[in-house]
């Protein structure tokens, strides 16, 4: 799952489950001289959902790249009464960073993307205190500061938002941006705005999910990776992780121990996201990984 | 950490941290001639607060070991206001398990006591359903069936503590019992009675965890053991332990996968109870492991 | 995955990648009103091998359950020069338990079994020492004694054959059974017989790997399940688990650890096994879990 | 454990075991007005061995900081044979890191540092390729080249070893610094050269650990962090970390994974280092966190 793929197109889909789908679906690639890459699926049987991810390389394809959602809509996606969405592996995603204070997700991130781990461009970061703006700077990326509070909220992420569309920004990173966005703003990037949470949700949403940890004497905390939406701290879930702690962890030393697995989930979704590995349906993710 | 130690007695004691502690106890037991086998301590700097466990070897020591107590208590424990108990590790303590329905936990419990993994006596197996009654007898352990409902509860709860007297039970664990215990019956045995519970505590508490889980859509489940106090779900974590799901897991599924945990985790708590390595304060634990 | 489907098919198979396999094989079984209930697939992009797990339900399909093997051959299976086999949901599979000394695997087996967490026969436990005859009378499981030593080996694993063809056994698992099993007697059961080895291979193959293990001062143990070749603890691997461990833990407590994991790899790779999620290509397992 | 106390002194011991030793040392401290922050002791019970690791802080202690190593060594490390070290939480230590090509690691060190995760000072970075300078320069630091063959390996590491002593380096750090370092040169800085090797040692020893992994088939990869000795990946292993990989990985995915475990169990080796918590006794360390 390293590199993307050159000249690919993926497609993720979820209907109700039906028989042919997948005959159906694979035919279509087949026929038009298409070679899967990967195909991944999966039915929920409580729902009677189907789901999936396919892959397939775009070199020979008889249908244009410009057309192919046509097709697949009218021979496919209707009969079925699919919701699907394709993406191709070319351009690049682009992926904005949002910042405040804390610099352990932030500096995985670049380090990543500055060592060509990831197939992503960062065209910029926004952060609403000026505290990184000298880590933006050593990896020469451009740092816009918002600065936010109630009376200027609305006014502001509108600034955001035009900056985002101006630098083509397909999705957002929140790397511990302590700030609520507004619904908003939420909707211009459905399923597309990352955070991560310093908690093992939905144990201890909210700020301060260390000292609450450490109070109720927990022996392993977490961190958890999801898509925001309106509600706080309740998106879908992208990844989990976490580590052991015991009684001689203090919650400095908690925080610390959670900065290591905050940046591992947050990146690990990063990548997941970049890979466009994940479906999201009733507030849950399906993750082909 | 496998076998209790022959001979040997345990001091769990925490009190206001305060210099010398560890000078003043180890004095006491060096110059009555007993060998230190294990000391742990712990400051909690927050509270200000020591924590101690040491054991020691009573062949040679010179004081009689119904005397250690009152001797411990006047010349040690009485100077720096100290909460301790002691223990011996001999006899054996003696555990009873309460059970309901699900066999997973009482057969690992029983496995290993039985094939002399523990140093522990199980006289009595107490059941509100007869369906574990079989296992009780695969094993050759009486079996004691309560059934409890809102009018009988107190009664059959009376009944039920005297034969744990009866049987010298030392401590309780609830393995997957789902009866809730009145808090007159916990105070018989504070800190005693050991509990697993099927989720990543705070998380998911009550009944139908996994059911919960599935519908919030995490990544991780977990269970927690921890002792009984009169707030459900809510007494110190002993230890707790997880198991990473994805979409493809079904709420059985997730149930089966969360077997496996419980049962690690309880009997991880059990043998920690068994060797007095658990020190309760400020509704938490200090597990010297 | 908890439950074995009632009356389904699935073929594993793997042949050199081509263009339009997927597409083929979903018709055929689309084509013939047959409901794919899970589909898996992968690409070795290395080997240029396509692997493939198909799972579909066989009532309404309209090629008789005795003659699938035959049209998929001829249809399929031919065009693609597949390596491929398949396996029906009902008869349940016939596992026979082969068993030294030590209990811990063979309890967790048994009581899985008993609980009815999955759908498996237990006809027969063979063991070449006595000590956990007891164990299978708990269980009312028949109990065979096959002293085996150098001169009497290769007359007695005939003699455990047999018994096995009597039993009509589909596959045998070695819980913690210390003797080495001849080439010939693996050659009659390829790829179903399931190892546990109690370290984290290839690390410590052989005798004594925790006093190995001990002596080389790792921080993390761990046991690896998977099927026998003729080369000792090489052949494929199903299923790794892992315990942290530290300077505090002797030999004694990492064998007690370590019988912890080995239950649980050992029970979670037979689980794998029923549910014909593994397939084994150069010496590497395929697990769609 | 996350910050380093303020003018404390630690001293590291073992000796053979014997009765009394606890009270000695503490006695030791107490009697001379200095209050005792941590104590953590073990004994090897095969090896009849005592360790401890005992911490205080130097203000108000009677003994003058210069003078300490003498009254201990004379008053109580003489009459138990003890091995011994005492180490002082000021002046910060001084960590050289060694690198070649590879960025991960590097990054994660030096964005802890930056963000004053760690108290540690790193006057140079040394580099036997040139790759890594700008990631050197990013940060502020003194990058050194030496490039390094069978011909003038020798003389370059006389001169890296006068460079450290010129910045009173405490301890060395190789961040996948791939060169093998002579015995002259780890002579000079005995169980002070941290090393990461990229699989779960003893597994995979050498060059290409991953691609050895990968044709093993295993099912989890590691990262093991040890003190160099002359036996090439057989030092004394400080930590291990793991984790879990499928078919679905190719090489180029292993390794990416297996980045992330060597850069946290790297760092982590380097925060016990730094604390002075790993004693190290026939090539096996204890390890007090």
């Amino acid at each position: 799952m390293t590199r993307r793929n050159k000249n690919s197109a993926i497609i993720l889909m979820h209907c109700p489950d039906a028989k042919g789908i997948v005959a159906q679906v694979t035919a279509f690639i087949n026929d038009n001289n298409g070679n899967i890459i990967t195909l991944d699926e999966h039915v929920d049987r409580l729902d009677k959902t189907f789901y999936m991810r396919i892959e397939w390389e775009l070199d020979g394809f008889q249908i244009p790249k410009e057309k192919i959602a046509d097709f697949f809509s009218t021979l496919i996606a209707a009969r079925y009464n699919m919701s699907w969405k394709i993406y191709f592996s070319e351009p690049k995603p682009r992926m904005a960073i949002f910042v405040s204070k804390l610099s352990h997700c932030l500096y995985d991130i670049l380090s990543r993307v500055h060592s060509g781990e990831w197939d992503v461009e960062i065209p910029l970061i926004i952060g609403n205190h000026r505290d990184l703006e000298p880590v933006a700077k050593q990896f020469g990326i451009p740092f816009h500061f918002f600065e936010i509070n109630e009376q200027n909220k609305a006014e502001q992420e509108k600034k955001e938002l035009e900056l985002l569309k101006k630098n083509n920004v397909t999705f957002v990173v929140l790397a511990r941006y302590m700030q609520i966005i507004s619904e908003n703003f939420i909707n211009h990037y459905p399923n597309e705005i990352i955070n991560i949470h310093h908690s093992f949700l939905p144990a201890f949403p909210g700020a301060k999910p260390y000292h609450s940890a450490y109070q109720r004497g927990v022996k392993i905390i977490g961190a958890t990776s999801h898509y925001v939406t309106s509600e706080l701290d309740a998106g879908p879930i992208i990844d989990q992780g976490i580590v052991r702690v015991s009684h001689r962890d203090s919650i400095d030393r908690l925080i610390m121990k959670g900065k290591d697995v905050e940046k591992l989930v947050l990146s690990g979704a990063i990548l997941l996201h970049i890979h466009r590995r994940i479906l999201v349906y009733n507030n849950r993710t399906v993750v082909f990984n």
